[in-house]
């Protein structure tokens, strides 16, 4: 009810707060007998982590993770799987002169308000120190496609106004190639320069993330509430600064006929296809082995350098200026973290698609 | 874990065939002492349902519902509440001819991939039908937020390219003033005239349905992964043929700078509000007290009168082409619809945010 | 939440009040591709219903069930099935003198202080035409059991402190032999003419059912909460007027020493069995592929004849005399249900063990 | 789906293997504001931890707790809180000489069919270490319940074929009075003796725990499913070695006449009572007020000292002979385990039970 945990059999709760002893992940419902790698899930850690590059936050945080449990010899033994990330580095000091005043845009004036007391310092449960617990999930859940042959790709397709350019052919291989996660190098290096830009100046942007899955099988999501793009946008739309989803031609569909639209099947030797893909990989909530494809659209970042207005608890005016060491713009550090979403809906509905039929 | 349920404490479970029996919804949870009027329903399914006007499907479909448990002397009394919708008007023939064939960006394919069986003619449980048990469902949802004085009201904001002009002023009583349920007036005018021709033409479009919900509590909604927007999202998603969802500033935003976008927090009397509502009235996942705004995008109706190419269940090449009676554009049916889904979320978390502090 | 579903894979929902329209179930979660007959189903429902024998209630239900959704051809499609018993016969009038009485060992008085509404006459949902709903979804359940070869008896052991003799060698073709369902037929006797005197006497008794389930799969049950005789447990003290469940050796176990009570395990052929069967063919909450035996307590029915002190809604005293047509004791007619809900449990630990491992 | 959860509302997930690095439980669902004690969760552990008395296994675990998340200040803060315990004194060479061996009456066998792997050495999920969770996460759910003024007790009444006489007053203040934690203190020394004697032997017993919860809030329970007892018996059926669950009257109230068993209503003042209470407090699943009353069965503990037949995992004649150092009876130590369990059943019907009426 309290909203910590996510899937219905690969299921994981998470906790922790953002300036307590640490984060962690429960992965319930993962099948005996995958094997599991620590140094896998650090790998994934690592692509969150603050402080890889220039762009983003310069925080140092180790992010280093430990199973805990449900693992044995590097196999799952089908029961819980444990992975905690102490916290490290915190700097609860900085946040100390905002604790008694609503920063714009943030949720501490929502969870004063809901839970009649103020998280620890840095934003508690609201911290993108959050993410770090469905990063770790996240990465178990990519061992099970893996033994799928599923392949998944996010990259960073939009920073403010700068964009791929529109029928860019996208190799995602050169997604890690610059520190914005774009593959597009002249694209990346616009948006490395505007993002210096605004750090520069003590403000920030938004981003559009773009995700591609490759080699799901067919079958996969549920045809009436957990349609498997149903439940791809809400594990989106829950991700920190996250305001908008869409799939395959998503709200520029609307604007195209039915004529246009629709994704004439074809056959390929003994597979079938469809000439276009529109649909983004999914009709009628349920995979149909096409390419997944969708789009997930980040807010500029509401922690700025900048003095704000704002209210404090008494309701009376002041005044907010961060000093905290934070991102300029979220989409680069975010790209592991849509992913990880992708790969538990998707290892959640593999399980699901199990018991469909007999 | 086969989807045919929405909510943790409001809980809906729905059934039913398009062209089966009839359509049903059990509403779990709902507490006892809410009046419940069968009148109420049924004004909602009114709403939705086909032969309302000349740019919907002509179909006469009654869609008319039966309480069947749950309710006493018009007062729900904390057992499921079961509404029935008897299926007529049925016309299974004129289906008989696509019975062996997969139509274009429909989910013929991807259930008969899923459970190795073609659902009834018309589509089994991925008709829009299927929706009726959502709108059932709904109107008691709406009872609860009545009670509330919470205001809901969903609006066409765009069909195909045509747009309601950015600034216009919405007045939402105006919303079923015209067939297109669009509350400016004059690009209502346009909207129909453009739904017209494509209904000539055996051609369809898409659209994009606005909902704004006011006189919210503050508090509603978990902060994790059960963000009051991922639920919407996840809600909006599973209503058929959408493809796109945003909150607030949704994928405009993503081009605003930090401090353009946040919403500086003001006092109004003892009413804490935001100058601006680019959050949507949601952080953090929880409601802030400001307007909720969101906007979801349709795509053009898969069935159309045009021939087609496709292939049959041997994957042999075929043609097909439509004659049962359908809607050139879902966007005008389907408010009710959005409406229903959004007043589900909403109630669900009314009950939920009863148990967030002692 | 308001606990009208059980299972977690294959769910049931149940609605309906005694003496309203009907009783239901949709059952979601079955497997496409299942054999389904109305005939298996109503067998079943005829087994539960009144009126079917001299020591039962003589009250003349119909209880005819009709499969309203998710069944094509007799078979299964993916979707929620559906199944509805319309309520006749039934005779609001034989209420009307109790409607403002708290019924002794009833559900009158916890519901009327739970919901603050007093359910329609005869008990609403507290009532046992309730567990229609459970009789035709276990007859689901145990059509897919039937595919795995799993047998599943349950008969009546115990009638007042007429039990079955120890050590008597129970043959299970007999328990439909008699009227009580009980396999030693001298015992038999002796139940029903203990029963009839009650009967005459306007009193009640109540009985022991013991069940057992032969050729169960290993490996079903989940270790920890989720073990199988803890959900047998919960499925069986859910039912109307059970206390009491025990398996395998059960209270009499309590007294035996470790070295008794343990079973050796050998091997027969490539076989795994045990020397005895004191675990009740569940270890750790697993099945062990040894039979599955419990026991189930059920207290004298409520509903007597005899004038009984009580109070009324506003604390007064009163007098109450049962005037409907009741059983004098339930175990005959629970039979069934306890095979229902034992299949119930059953089938959705058969899916979840799906999902165990790689 | 893996049975590593309990509870709807407020909701416990447990991980951790007996000798792998700790044991924990996430409690997610407590309501913001609640006052949590480090100290009083370590009480109750330390109630259940071996080495207590010369009675239990002499193993030294210190069983110390950590609060890692969800509680700051002394309160909670509406975030999942996670409590930890460290394993020490673990000895896994004690079971290198059972790796290949399945001992009777234990999971191993179970466990490496279900899962195809071995556990860690012993029992992974299977060792009574798991409850230390419970303990942990009842104690948070007793803070709760103590708000409330409910008041819980349980205590052993019998152990082998000793039991506290019939008709005996208990003083619940005497429990903790005694190692063997019977409040009779005439029955707990016959009680010490037998244990005793039976640790002599390499032997184990079985014993009965009884609990009354006094001061319950009338409406507590679902109608249909989730009753009260059903859940309280599910609660007690998952802890390790229990085989029976009554409510009230249970087995021997089957005996029973209704006009003897059903408990007539009387006021006490403006108070609603029941003359005699065999219904346990429950009716139709519902708390009435009375003392809800419940017994719980457990069977001799399997690990002994005496040499036992067995088979290995190649199915081949052996002896197993424990060397740990284990409980020849488990009762005393699984009272507060049983008060736990109950806690937690309690806590989640009282914030379900929140939402059952307007």
């Amino acid at each position: 009810m309290a909203g910590n945990s996510f899937g219905q059999i690969f299921r994981i709760t998470t906790y922790g707060e953002s300036h307590g002893i640490g984060i962690g992940v429960i992965i319930d419902g993962c099948p005996a007998g995958l094997e599991i790698l620590e140094h896998d899930i650090q790998m994934e850690l690592n692509r969150r982590k603050p402080g890889q590059s220039d762009i983003v936050s310069p925080r140092k945080e180790m992010d280093k993770c430990q199973i805990l449990s449900g693992v044995h010899n590097g196999f799952s033994m089908g029961s819980p799987i444990h992975i905690f990330v102490p916290n490290d580095d915190a700097r609860p000091e900085e946040y100390s002169d905002i604790a008694n005043v609503f920063r714009p845009s943030h949720a501490d004036f929502t969870y004063f308000s809901k839970y009649g007391v103020q998280g620890v310092s840095g934003g508690g449960r609201s911290s993108a120190r959050e993410t770090i617990a469905r990063v770790a999930g996240g990465a178990v859940a990519k061992a099970l496609l893996k033994r799928h042959n599923i392949k998944m790709a996010a990259y960073v397709s939009q920073v403010g106004k700068i964009k791929i350019p529109p029928d860019t052919k996208i190799d995602t291989s050169l997604i890690e190639n610059n520190s914005v996660r774009c593959p597009d190098q002249k694209t990346a290096e616009e948006m490395i320069q505007y993002i210096n830009h605004l750090k520069e100046n003590g403000d920030s942007t938004g981003g559009v993330i773009s995700c591609v899955i490759e080699n799901c099988p067919i079958g996969l999501g549920e045809p009436v509430f957990d349609k498997l793009h149903a439940d791809l946008g809400k594990a989106m739309l829950s991700i920190n600064a996250v305001k908008a989803f869409e799939l395959g031609s998503g709200f520029a569909g609307v604007e195209m006929k039915g004529s246009e639209h629709n994704d004439v099947f074809i056959t390929e030797g003994q597979e079938v296809l469809t000439k276009t893909n529109y649909s983004g990989g999914i009709q009628g909530g349920i995979t149909n082995g096409m390419p997944i494809l969708f789009r997930v659209g980040f807010k500029p970042v509401s922690t700025i350098s900048k003095p704000q207005d704002t209210i404090d608890h008494d309701g009376k005016n002041a005044i907010v200026q961060a000093k905290g060491r934070h991102d300029p713009c979220v989409v680069p550090r975010a790209v592991p973290i849509v992913e990880a979403m992708a790969a538990l809906v998707l290892a959640d509905h593999l399980l699901r698609a199990k018991i469909s039929k007999l």
